[in-house]
């Protein structure tokens, strides 16, 4: 049995640094919410912001908003603040886009950066749309590249003087692991390979310091803990030094140096510029910022602490309080080789994960058997731990899970 | 001077019978909108569905809303209804991406379909993007790919045994000349050539039957007349013909056969499904279905009527009411070989189209000295042509266009 109560995460909350900022959220009654690494929860902010963006800036100021509303310059103006946070510089980010379309961009952007080389290197266990986009533009180009996909742990062992880029999701979707970006920016830069980071599920949960790093290109989504709401645009970084040099294939309007003269040839804007496309979907875009402004309101130290705590805490307390449960760690142990997420596998996980659902614990579950906890330190509390742990351990305890309602597969989990 | 008086075209209003259409969108007063060819009016039901999809499908329901508020079925139900509105199969549109983006995976796809042939035929005056999605896509691949362009009324002659595929965008965004979409396809069909058609000028605007015409592979946006909200997700139309027969290059984990299967090799999906990327902007994408639905509640007929005595009266009373005050129609007099808008030169449009934005009339210029005017139908009203015109002719006489306020150069038109 466990040293720690109910009264002391209890206790945790009310010395919490950050517990006002959960205030900020509009979160449901009884649900503690452990899945904002895959749809972050919503600023209230936004809701006044969407009535705004919805009801004046469109149907009131209509096509004037593009100017008026500032709807032309807000993909610079996300990409900016997403610099204060990410350790870029202003005018390294630009917010457009799906951050798959983005990886597509980057991709094809780093070959032309590196002609002489043909091998794209990635961690087999990538998120599949990362695989899957490197393969598309493989397909599509008859040069002679290859994906090399290798281990995660083995990844940075894996550059050598073939590699063009090495495209890594900072942290590893399923099980948490995270890449040390400035080792591995440091081997690539010495084996002369590009490095592309996806920022997904790193961007809002763990420090990011892409200059510091020496990073090339990278990518992130908005919609898991920067909590910019479902699907919102994506973002992509390319430092300063690699601006103005090779054209990404996507060559829209909006990247053209005047996009207003509509001239019939393609002119690349200068700088970060040169990775946008066309008209962006303004709605969900807007409602990025009031997400990114609280990021920009807090010291990110403190968020990271909160995140170590929390995850640290939840495991100790699934396998103190689930003990000849069946939960296997699936994450590091050590908190500097993870993000903001815990996984354990549970040869049941599908039905547990969809019981603790029914009461209340929201996480999600991976194929085969990874059950996947967020934890976005800006709202889940500290007690809520205790209590999702509680809830799980119920539902072991009592069979709940076994129930035929929760072994039924949805479209999606 | 004109036969027609004011009073002539408020009992056309009276008269009309979609008039009632125009109580569903929220207009500001004091305004005549004649620029829903580039955004569309704001459908009231928008303003209710924004708040329901922020505040009760993001904050309340979060991540089960992907399958309880059908966000991942959305791309389909909502590419099933366009193909109600353009003469397209269920399954064979997918409402995704940006117009761009979906151009240039259509343009890719079309020259795997076609592989032994290396032009990319495009009207020389097609809207930029399209054109530069192609320059994009051909400086990418080391083929000896090129893109020809030809003026307008030369498209369909220019189609011969050397064309992979001639992208057209239908109606053209500057003069409105529409193209004869089933005069083309059988052309390019004689040929060999594929054909794409870039729809963001027609649909909601003309009658579009993309099967009857025997058209290929289509595009388009849905922020225009549509009115599916600011920067709102295009489409994209696969005949189911050359469905699953090769894959466009943005291949992501939407597009995969099984998403949640999280495999390491892409393995497209059946159908249209293959044009899917990535997670896609819930919120603005949900606003679309709005104004989707108001169409399929009315007989297209009716629009496609309206849409010609709107145009027609606006060029009647230009050219009767403004008589020797330099405006020279640059559309289509006919109204068979012109789409829902109507463009008038003058040297002075800039400072003109920003006079009659100052008085409530707003339409947009195009330089270098284009004046565009667009009539949706299902909220201008026949009243709203005879006093646009008056303004515009008072903004003539009386000078006002030559303040220095209007002829101040914004960043965007």
């Amino acid at each position: 049995m466990t040293d720690l109560t109910r009264d002391d995460l209890y206790a945790m909350d009310v010395a919490d640094p950050l517990a006002d900022l959960r205030d900020r959220f509009d979160l449901p009654g009884g649900v503690i919410y452990l899945d904002g690494n895959s749809l972050g929860a919503m600023p209230k902010a936004a809701k006044a912001l969407a009535s705004d963006v919805v009801s004046r800036q469109w149907g009131h100021d209509l096509i004037k908003s593009w100017n008026s509303n500032h709807w032309f310059t807000l993909p610079y103006r996300l990409g900016d603040k997403l610099a204060r946070l990410l350790g870029a510089d202003q005018g390294e980010i630009v917010c457009c886009d799906a951050v798959g379309i983005n990886l597509y961009k980057a991709l094809a952007l780093a070959i032309k950066l590196n002609p002489d080389r043909r091998v794209i290197l990635m961690e087999d266990d990538n998120f599949p749309t990362d695989v899957y986009m490197a393969q598309g533009l493989i397909d599509q180009l008859d040069g002679d590249y290859q994906l090399k996909l290798v281990p995660g742990p083995d990844l940075a062992d894996a550059i050598d003087d073939k590699v063009a880029v090495v495209s890594i999701t900072q942290v590893n979707y399923k099980t948490g692991l995270m890449q040390d970006m400035k080792a591995v920016c440091e081997k690539a830069r010495a084996a002369g390979a590009l490095t592309i980071w996806d920022l997904s599920h790193s961007a809002g949960a763990v420090p990011v310091d892409l200059n510091d790093a020496g990073a090339d290109i990278a990518v992130g989504c908005t919609y898991k803990y920067l909590n910019g709401g479902p699907g919102s645009p994506g973002y992509v970084f390319v430092a300063v030094r690699h601006q103005n040099k090779a054209q990404q294939p996507l060559t829209g309007w909006w990247g053209h140096r005047a996009p207003f003269a509509f001239d019939r040839h393609y002119d690349a804007g200068p700088g970060i510029q040169q990775m946008s496309t066309g008209t962006q979907p303004i709605t969900s875009m807007s409602l990025v910022e009031p997400g990114l402004d609280m990021f920009l309101d807090v010291d990110f130290d403190l968020v990271r602490d909160k995140s170590v705590k929390l995850c640290d805490l939840f495991i100790r307390l699934v396998e103190e309080r689930c003990t000849g449960m069946g939960f296997y760690l699936n994450s590091p142990r050590d908190a500097q080789m993870r993000g903001s997420q815990v996984s354990f596998n549970h040869e049941s996980g599908y039905a547990i994960t969809k019981a603790l659902i029914s009461k209340g614990v929201i996480g999600d579950f991976r194929a085969p058997a990874n059950m996947r906890f967020g934890f976005a330190p800006l709202y889940v509390r500290y007690s809520d731990i205790w209590n999702a742990v509680e809830i799980l351990r119920d539902i072991m305890k009592n069979d709940t899970w076994r129930a035929p309602e929760f072994n039924k597969v949805d479209a999606v989990t």
